[in-house]
């Protein structure tokens, strides 16, 4: 028995638990691409779909080759990373390559957001453009700012914003806020769907053309949180010293529970919202509501207790459903209504922490539950403005970030003529004018199962 | 190098196993979803989608407040649990978060058998009520009884029912028999759908809309029966003192061993069973045969060997053959088989164990394969009568406790005329009728490629 | 503090690990299913997907009762295994049934690469006897001489071919080119279907019915080979003695790593190649570029850095395209480009393996890190012709095993007019005249929304 053995059991543990939680965010990107294509008419399934293998494959290299440098490379630099290109000095003790592919699935994730606002209506060669920078650089910086310890909004810096840093644990801001606000400029930008709103303004329904894929998509994405929040915390083997038998391994599991518990309730409250207002039990609206309190939990999910996670989905349903009615009212169109559910969502979730997290699991997730530790926690609980402020100035950082990023982007390429596709062709539909076909091909025999029995009686005869 | 470090491994690696087991089993829920989905007719998969949701996120909130409390809350009452109310004192030694999740992901399977049952008629409004009921009351009781150490019928108890106690691993009768007792009283107080029997009798076909939906989803519920079944060892790193260099590891590799023989094997005797009475060769009734035979195997899959598994599997896809015959002739209509599938495989798997179950394994999953042990096994095996008195008594109790619940609750739902949708709705179909529109959104263009090509070429000639 | 606590700690971790891959390795299953249902028309795709469920229920009873034996039986036999037939003996100290359960994944994965390519055109019954044999006796004789440490190819026996083996880590070989050349075969003989090529040998545009599904079966492949390549480590908790805390968790994430850089850099150049070559955007053609890729790092996945992966996936990008223009040419019809993609790919991974492998990692897969060894490697890092040697035995070792095997199986089936269904039977689809329906059943009153509403409306007046 050795040091070296205990280490190599370490290092096996959080590994086996780092890469599968890795897999699950990664089947998130399917259930990202169902979802999709289940809420666009069928006359644009390839096309999101498209969109959402092209996140992955193109993501893949552009954060192998400078993404994940930017995002985690060692340096004094609070806004951005300066090392590991190309995964070079990879594995160096600090990072392996099972934390790199970890974030990979992160970070493939964030364009998906984004192409769900601009769906149905986007140049598919200009969406490269976009996304391959929004992937590639756009995210990898926000990232940089919570969640690498030299980030100038981290709360695990030598430098902490407010005494506190932001409480950003699974990026309900880095990830949803980041791909929702880019989502917003690029659908606001863009404009309405070709008939979405009639002639006095009033929105025509425009149903998406396949609910079971969106039922799908959504389970998937349920599937895939537990990736992604629990995940986050990157190491289950470490114990906590101040209480009995219990380290992150506890905290993951309770973290699992205030995810599963926030997008329950808000499921329930939007089955049950909708129901008031329009009138019947709509499938489609729980899965989004489901959705946004998955969103809204990201944040603090690790840091709150089961109880809060229920309130923090309860607001999050009435949140989505209020920007939902306001989106209709200002005719702004996101056929997947991203920029409300990860937008809307996502900054309630900042705030969310800013209010219930408890000192406690703070110290636990960012100090491995030091006994002796004090930190700025959640207002409500008696925390103090610290942690609060951070949170709001990381909401705000993303919203100026990204807008002034990406907001000139879409603008130029508008302007350029190459960002929306012409009325004809989205008349027509993306698939057949840019990608060669529909996704759905009918042949005519197979409809005739009685002219087909008529067939075989004669060829019988006749044989 | 001291205990600590011990105790933080052992909860790291048991944690990362329980939870990652919970995910797949969570997946059993998306996968009867896609297979109620396909199983029904298009008008109403929107509708059983959303019960399934709805299962999920209801199920959430109330077995968090008090349904885990009913069946794990400690206490000395064989009947009910009383403690741990919304998870009050979790974690306490005893039971982590990753428990709860795991107990979680079953009790939001169970409804969804039901949901099967009562497809394409039910109200949805009532739906709620007595899946909310079951969930939240009935199954979690019957879960005390056999999963609690404190409950009556409990394999783990210090008071051994016939010095034996119930060997039902993974819930063959827990989790299975109780949806499909449920599920029986439903659909025989609803009756058939309407036009399922003709003026005659005679069944009518009625097709679900997609079979690939039901290969989806029988695939999706073979993957999370590998968290199911092996998983229901929640603990892996449990060696066993008698053998050399075994433990639960190896109890568990075996356990998706057998669940993987017996669900193969009643899927090829359901291929070749049906080839030779119906004529053709049925995809969809060897997706069921398979299911069949995972239920059956569910009970004692710790404890028997692989051959036992393959006995199993042939055995179930018989009984469910026979059990499909016999409805027809009943004139019982359940759009899914689930009273046949769960409840007779569910039956058999329960007499199964008590005729096949291994001594030695019998020790290794209930005492941790302590030597000198002595405990009732398979009848069959020379175990005695013990444990297959155990079993039939858990049977009985559960169609006794299932029944006087649920039986009643139909009942008077149906005496309130709130039970059963009228028949224009059942004609028009659930989506239409109460959840604001169809699965399947058609839009005309999107079937006129020749007219779109004749489009865009009159469109370039004139600009 | 004991011995046999550190063991039990290392099976624990192990077999987690193994068992998770496994089941990922799985998820291909329905992967394929999804993607082979998705890519022939609708008329044949409940044939294809029983295919897929046959594969692996049929395989799980096979390959207990003897592929597992002949492929691992240990045996100073270097072509085939003698021993573990139904898992007697197991565990034993060598393999214990977690390991079983890894390979069983595999075995079943083989047959649904060449129900690929004789998809829709293929007598059911016929298809049960091929299937038996490949995954039963062809497939485990191959999977013998690479991975079975007596076998005459492996890279871990005391008789190294060329005094290197061929490495083949997790199976472009062993499990894809076995499939594709079954599935040449078959192909070839069975010749194109009906329509396929018009009277001037012109190719006629068949497309498959569902491009979701593609898209789905491609992610979910995705997703499962995470278990299959990285998985193939077998143990995760083997530490590297000449590094400082390095050991298999390292080379498993690096592992993930490579597979995701060929994949998706092979997709990436797909999708501008096809862009250049038929002039849009084609969402199947990346799907399969993305395959390809996988296909072809499988082989060298563990044993090159994330640099080499990258020329890998962009080489077999080119071969896959370049086959296909060729098997148009050649008037060679595979519904699902099966042979092209698994057999060329996977060729090109065999050598590329003998090109690009690095000799520290060779030593870390297969030595488990020792130092003071020294292997033949990659030829242009300059280890020399012993291991490209091997790997081009092992190619044409594969061609030759498959074609003397299964060629003139598929002749022999041929002659006796029970491979091919009849040209009516092709017309009308195999769904209806093999499987007692098709697919997809489409239910009259509910394309009628208008319709229900003004029925409803009556009937409101009505009552």
């Amino acid at each position: 028995m050795d040091v070296s053995w205990e280490s190599s059991v370490t290092d096996s543990i959080n590994t086996i638990y780092l890469l599968f939680s890795a897999y699950l965010v990664f089947v998130m990107q399917l259930g990202f691409a169902m979802l999709c294509a289940g809420s666009v008419r069928a006359k644009n399934a390839m096309n999101i779909m498209l969109t959402n293998v092209v996140d992955a494959v193109v993501g893949s290299i552009s954060y192998y080759l400078f993404g994940f440098a930017f995002a985690f490379g060692g340096s004094s630099n609070p806004f951005i990373g300066t090392s590991y290109f190309a995964l070079a000095s990879i594995p160096d003790g600090t990072y392996d390559y099972s934390f790199f592919l970890y974030q990979w699935a992160f970070a493939i994730a964030v364009a998906g957001i984004t192409s769900g606002s601009v769906a149905e209506r986007t140049q598919f060669t200009t969406y490269l453009i976009f996304s391959f920078f929004l992937t590639g650089f756009v995210y990898p910086i926000v990232a940089h700012w919570v969640w690498s310890s030299s980030g100038w909004l981290s709360p695990s810096s030598s430098n902490l914003l407010f005494g506190s840093g932001a409480i950003d644990f699974a990026g309900s801001g880095v990830v949803h806020m980041v791909g929702a606000v880019a989502g917003l400029w690029g659908s606001f930008i863009e404009g309405p769907r070709v008939g979405r709103f009639d002639a006095f303004g009033k929105p025509v329904p425009m149903r998406g053309h396949n609910a079971t894929l969106v039922v799908l998509g959504t389970f998937l994405l349920w599937f895939g949180w537990f990736g992604f929040n629990p995940g986050s915390f990157d190491k289950i083997l470490v114990s906590y010293p101040s209480t009995s038998d219990q380290g992150n391994w506890t905290a993951i599991g309770r973290t699992a529970v205030t995810t599963t518990l926030a997008g329950s309730t808000a499921g329930i409250v939007t089955l049950f919202g909708r129901r008031l207002i329009v009138g019947h039990w709509d499938a489609l609206d729980v899965c989004n509501g489901l959705l946004g309190g998955f969103v809204a939990v990201t944040s603090g999910c690790s840091v709150v207790e089961p109880w809060a996670a229920i309130v923090c989905g309860f607001v999050s349903a009435w949140i989505l459903i209020g920007l939902n009615v306001l989106a209709l009212q200002l005719q702004f169109d996101d056929p997947l209504e991203a920029t409300q559910l990860h937008g809307g969502c996502g900054a309630w979730g900042l705030i969310f922490t800013g209010l219930f997290a408890k000192e406690e699991f703070v110290i636990q997730a960012y100090d491995s539950g030091e006994s002796g530790v004090t930190r700025p926690y959640g207002l409500f609980l008696g925390g103090g403005w610290g942690l609060l402020g951070s949170q709001v100035v990381e909401l705000l950082s993303i919203v100026a970030w990204v807008t002034i990023t990406m907001g000139p982007l879409f603008y130029a390429l508008h302007k350029l003529r190459i960002l929306r596709i012409s009325v004809e062709e989205e008349v027509a539909g993306l698939d057949i004018s840019s990608h060669g076909g529909y996704a759905y091909a009918a042949h005519p025999e197979e409809n005739q199962p009685r002219f087909y029995a008529e067939y075989m009686r004669l060829q019988s005869n006749y044989s």
